[in-house]
């Protein structure tokens, strides 16, 4: 199912960078669910390019339109259909990419596996296929909020080229996320950071670095134990994202250098519910969740264009030099932050419906 | 689909570590391969607890037993069900455990997800659940060897409790890795990582570390473009292992710390073939192979079963300590590296039928 | 997967009768493939409303949209978007349904699973959806064609109102059946049949009738010997027709008054090529295509929507009468015919990918 | 999923006639069940084959085994692993088969399809298979009885040979049924009905006929809107049982007959439950259950294996004469009734599944 993600709750989505538009089939969301639109396009104007000088300059105004599924502001349990026209697609600029591979692009490797690609932007291999996600996530988003009403899923960015933001607090504070164009959890070590995406940009090159996403308030018992399980889910969600290249979970690789007895979770008894005390096992133990927060770590390499001449060969394998003039992201992080979310809340909506079915009281 | 991985190629896996018995049904396996049963049981054998004083001294003499798929030594195409029995289970090790939650066990979270659990040794959270992936495995990749004549996959312990190994060679050469109880890739630094793995052991502790993987000679096409990514598969394939806590692919973490101009890998052209001259994207670009090799890293925390007296609480929640009696591994590592193997050998085959369903000539 | 069908070329529809639009996801097509629109558009067309007095008045154009998945006329190997818009809604011939459930509709059963309803022309239950199904099935015909050169699918109304065609010669011949408005594929009965309708629809009511359906051309080994037998998911992919209630394939339940030795097809070598003498067996044994004609026959019920008043109830259970206003069809039968071709091309183009992706020779 | 079948309560059956044994996986069973193995075993026991002369004379215990997933009688919401081991194989008795192909058997098209067969008594094509079938069916039926209290699921041989028995009242009383060799529900026209059967038995011939099945105490609701109608996988259900040509729901292929005004079902309020004065739609419409008892017929040809001699050919398409000497039935249909049931109850139960996962409540 190369383009829906799923059980349960699950988004079909489709489109190229360039073309009529793209979207998504968000399919299996609970009837009656009062669904606002604007929150769906709040999430999309978090996720378009030309926000700021930290991000691509294409100009999308990424108006979603919705032709199915809802019916005076809540849904019916049919397939919602969710989409955004292309607009500011410049074909021409991706001429030189008609015939030559971007090194670390998925040009070759379309062109390996179909004999065929849409050569302009990317096809479905650009950064604007999230565009369906996001839609996807900002409904199962709405399901979630109305389902388990203390949720609260926030990412941001952690990491950037290496720099390190200061753990952040217990609290999640989404607003002082949102403040900053980077998504930097930190407004005193924020120009710091920011300084070195400009100084990327101004080289016309890229950084990459690391999102990091928490999850509050999901009850105990979602994710099955075997294949299924919640952090596999999200990792494979988290790897799909484009330039993704690494997850963690809670302790993750750090946490390998500990011992059992530094490593381990003590349980202890709070007002009637079961807590850990530390909680390296972040949130999910044996692919299920134990009431903690869930928090992960999503490894994004920097973005692949970049404005420096670059070795490469053409689709005939003749050597080439590739001075790439498309607009592009210097750095893909704070784009990446609300891509992270819809992923996350997608994964969450799918087991909260899958623990729902089997949910049955028997009598001995 | 909790117990079911893979799309066409997929196995099923039931059992839990006390009961009858444990295994897997194969299923989508093609017809007409030839399937040496002594090499799924040599799978299973180097999974097997009981190898050396670095794992569990249970002993399992774990026969496989072949009952459905094949007829004289080949595959029909229909489902293959393998098994071994259950042998040396004393339930009465795990007495302890009836009432008591192990600390970043499952048992706590199966409770909270079920209402009942199987508590002797831990059901289907048990490393016996992956009984059933290596003889899938071992499935896989015999057909993937006859597929693909120049395929490796071979995986190693690479860290032991923030120990490296030194970077390994180009050269995959397994039998080194096979040599030794800790399937450590390097002689000169065995004894040294060996004797980690002891100290903690002797205290009553486990330690984690970490399992590389590298697998030579796929063509390039494998893989999906969006959600089904090669290596979101393999990501969600090996966070699906027991004790996992991170995956990266190629450069993973560290590579975010490079800008675009450092981590792209140019293209050259060699004896008709497109190559990259530097593989820091893992031999997977958007998600699909380029040919180079492909390798990632997992990371394996500390056994939580330890010998150390430990704070928990009971399934009514009041305060106890777990002493622990049951045999356990103080270092999964070397196990985790056949299991490692099999996951992947199950999504390279999966993604082998995949494409192969898709490669239709037309002429225009 | 309420709105999906197929597991490797599958379709998701979405779209509501009245709303923004209704459509289809086609995923998993082959890339490379020539796709030409007005064919897709010629299957539509057949499907159309307002063809001529037999059916429903409803005026749509129903010009179909393709945002995605083709690049200058060929696949992409990436979802295709098909569309068509909403035009000729007029909810307020439907006002009277909006609490009144109409006998042997959907609209009872949808407010019993949902607890909400577009009541508006019937929502996902209207025919409308089928505009998905055909253009998708439209999709995979062109597939089929190109993979097949020599499949026919080829189906037509041969019972209506109890009135039974002459049984149709060997030679399927689409022209003769495209040249009536009832599809019948026999030009001496015809004003007999036709006139079936018109009674009916002159007195406020509807007809029912089979559909017979004939598959020439398609090689054997098609389908899986278990659940997924070929004919299992014929019988699925028609009964999920709206207004479908039976369906049979060959001798159906006529073939139940034979003895076996008058129902078994025995076999005979001709060319080279195995073949049966009779064929009872309707083209598929043991759910696999044995490569002589498939043939079925759908039981499609009279259209439920009639002129007539009707007894029912409000959605409050009180006493009501129905006198519908909407324009709907006095017999389905016509406009069913290119929707039980497009299932039936949507199912064996899935086997076909299907039984692809197993087909690898292995070297002893 | 060649060998799985359903989608939250799924089962994958595995096994040839002739090998280990052959059983079956049902995931998705909610946890905290109470199973009773002698129930499936009854179950086991009413498909077993030698019950009488009607059916064939091989013997096979059929004890059932479970390996997994029940704890002290109650379900742990894993995997359970159910088996009965193959004993009276007798593969000299097939010795014929091995070369020759068995008209309206699936020899061929195994063969056609995967280049290899089991030959020995059809491998996967034998009604052997079924035995995984009625023991996960009988897994679903202990689940929704516990669910839906008032269920009740009788199947029953409606018509043999073109014989029928007089219509069955409405109260649904399986003793009568599993009172006589034949399942037949009619005492007065019992031995007229065995006479036709042992004719053909004698005759060295076999018989086909028709199944039925009621279902009563489903509540509304279930089923979904466009693929996964509930009467279009009870549809697929059905052909997917060996020698099954066809399947009608409610007034089925006779109801084609009908006009509108005599086909629809009143709708009506009794005791404040919405019902249908008549039953046409067999319980669903528009692919949801309704509420009204649900019921279908399945025609089932007459056995293949007769003692008669019949034309042929050999694997190399040679002419010859098929003497067939295994031991087979004159008569699929009362070995067919508790494999329809089966089918019946694993659809029903999954659609329960489905149902309640969307069951959420949301203020507004």
């Amino acid at each position: 199912m190369p383009n829906t993600f799923g059980h349960l709750f699950r988004i079909t989505t489709w489109g190229e960078s360039h073309g009529g538009g793209i979207g998504v089939v968000v399919d299996g969301c609970p009837p009656r669910l009062p669904l606002a639109v604007d929150e769906i396009q709040r999430e999309l104007d978090r996720r378009r390019p030309g926000q700021s000088r930290l991000t691509t300059q294409r100009k999308e105004s990424d108006r979603v339109e919705i032709l199915s599924g809802i019916l005076d502001g809540f849904t019916l349990g049919t397939p919602i259909l969710l989409w955004v026209r292309n607009e500011d697609a410049r074909p021409e600029a991706y001429e030189e990419m008609r015939e030559i591979f971007r090194p670390s692009h998925a040009d070759y490797t379309y062109q390996a596996k179909y004999g065929i690609r849409s050569w302009m932007g990317g096809g479905r291999a650009s950064a604007r296929e999230t565009v369906g996600r996001v839609a996807g996530g900002a409904v199962a988003g709405q399901f979630l909020r109305r389902a388990f009403p203390s949720l609260k899923v926030v990412a941001y960015v952690s990491e950037i080229y290496g720099f390190l933001a200061p753990e952040a607090t217990a609290l999640l504070d989404e607003t002082l996320v949102e403040a900053n164009p980077l998504r930097w959890p930190d407004p005193d070590t924020l120009s710091e950071a920011i300084a070195l995406v400009e100084d990327a940009r101004k080289a016309g090159d890229s950084v990459g670095g690391v999102v990091t996403c928490r999850v509050q308030g999901m009850p105990a018992g979602l994710g099955e134990p075997v294949f299924d399980k919640l952090d596999a889910d999200l990792a494979k969600a988290m790897l799909s994202i484009p330039a993704a290249k690494g997850f963690e979970l809670g302790s993750g690789f750090a946490g390998t250098r500990l011992r059992g007895s530094q490593h381990n979770d003590p349980f202890y008894s709070e007002g009637g519910r079961i807590r850990t005390r530390t909680n390296r096992s972040g949130g999910i133990q044996g692919g299920i969740s134990n009431g903690e927060e869930i928090f992960f770590r999503v490894a994004l390499k920097p973005v692949a264009t970049i404005a420096l001449p670059q070795e490469t060969v053409t689709e005939k394998g003749e050597p080439a030099i590739l001075r790439a003039r498309g607009r592009h992201d210097p750095c893909v992080l704070p784009r990446a932050v609300p891509i992270v979310e819809a992923m996350t809340r997608l994964v969450l909506a799918d087991h909260a419906l899958r623990q729902k079915a089997i949910g049955w009281e028997f009598r001995p």
